[in-house]
């Protein structure tokens, strides 16, 4: 696997940079970002946060507006922000040109059905594939932590429920929490994984909760004028699943904050911290 | 003079907000961003910081960028960024649609060629009907810096060296330190000037460093991987003439960093703090 680099910033000590790959289980190119600390000049195996963004997003969002770079730099965490979707004129996009669903849009799941299932592999990318490449280019332990927001904190949510072990920390931002349940979600689902609502589950952070095996906690932020709130996000759905599987989860709603990157912004430290405290030792 | 509300964002426990007014001084409508540090909502009189950005930005890229709301917000400083022109279609802009004259690159002066003269403005909106504007309707007090980066940085540099008291701090990253000497603000000052150069030595900070009235403290950061230090921005100019006038500069040449916003946010912080030493007391 060859990796071509397409820019490169330094940012707080540490670089900010963008590679392109052929990702075999996307079949298409992929470009990502990664954040390392002025730690992985020094020959250190360092933990890795994996962001997850949401949707319309790419992997320069977060690293533009997140912030995050100043405290992964102090508490020496790599930070990788994959694209949202396959990419491409090869890969098939919304068929009317919407925004949530397709390009941009890839739910970080396994598609089964055509034309989608060709390209839509997400989950597979997000979970195997990347991390091997991360972990075989640069100064990457196998400690990893896993996040994001909206899309990307479902995403989140269920790359951890669904591979227990392959994680040692997990957050989200204003995650879609029941997505077989909200309109992004049903048209996503319906598309990806066909009609019959059971094959839903598998990607669904409520259901899976159900059932974990492992407890790993998480930590959950959400802003309480979030306009996607209730029709889209739900978390109180989340949180009864918690509750009911015994998973412990910490849930806190945000006064005044709503879905945008200035609200990741302001809890970004609070869930490095929360990641470093199980990578970091 | 009123102000219309075009968006509101909570940050760090404090406010984004971005307003639309139609301006006097540059006989158009415009759009500045503010972010307002909890302090604000306290009854307390802030002192404000004003960002000046560069070429091709509006009041958004600082504000979306730079991550200096954690710091304010602890500091208690509102930060005010303007766009960087008059806008509109009523408003000319670069004949052959360049990106570094006209729309995007007010160059924080007074026109005085036809046709630009009309609109371009932005020294005195920038240095008198916005800090009335600020004044008026917000918890500000008459404590002022100014700051910016690039074109910016120069704006920064030569709305504070005109204007004796009325800045109480000054800093820039990576000015352009002396355009009368290079292609950008020769482009610039022939058309907003026109060709008598004699007339551009008061908007250039090195020929105004060399009669500056007050010595207000200069910080300067310049990346040395910066692809425009050479040509366009000449921090090495801007050092002689402070030197040569007894100016205290701190010019701090940056090793590793670029243009971008990642070098911004990498040192945005000790400019808070070098505007909160002079600001906040």
């Amino acid at each position: 696997m060859s990796l071509e680099i397409v820019s490169s910033n330094k940012s707080f000590a540490g670089w900010h940079k963008r590679y392109r790959h052929r990702s075999t289980t996307l079949q298409c190119e992929m470009t990502f970002g990664i954040y390392l600390p002025p730690q992985a000049e020094q020959g250190a195996q360092l933990p890795v946060l994996y962001w997850l963004s949401g949707l319309t997003c790419t992997d320069e969002n977060f690293m533009h507006k997140a912030g995050a770079q100043r405290l992964a730099a102090e508490l020496g965490l790599i930070i990788v922000a994959p694209d949202t979707s396959p990419r491409g004129a090869d890969v098939p996009g919304d068929p009317d040109g919407a925004w949530d669903f397709g390009h941009g849009a890839g739910f970080y799941l396994n598609a089964t059905q055509a034309p989608w299932a060709q390209h839509y592999r997400m989950h597979d990318y997000v979970v195997d594939e990347l991390p091997a490449l991360i972990e075989a280019h640069f100064p990457a332990s196998a400690k990893r932590g896993i996040s994001g927001h909206s899309m990307g904190g479902h995403g989140a949510l269920v790359c951890a429920l669904r591979n227990p072990g392959r994680y040692q920390s997990l957050s989200a931002f204003a995650p879609i929490s029941n997505p077989s349940q909200c309109p992004w979600g049903e048209k996503a689902f319906s598309r990806y994984l066909g009609a019959d609502r059971a094959t839903w589950q598998a990607w669904d952070a409520c259901a899976l909760l159900a059932d974990a095996p492992e407890k790993l906690p998480i930590l959950v932020d959400q802003g309480d004028r979030d306009d996607f709130l209730l029709q889209q996000l739900k978390p109180s759905a989340l949180q009864a699943a918690a509750e009911a599987a015994g998973h412990p989860l910490t849930l806190r709603m945000q006064p005044g904050y709503d879905h945008s990157y200035y609200f990741i912004a302001s809890f970004i430290d609070d869930h490095l911290r929360h990641h470093a405290a199980a990578l970091c030792r």
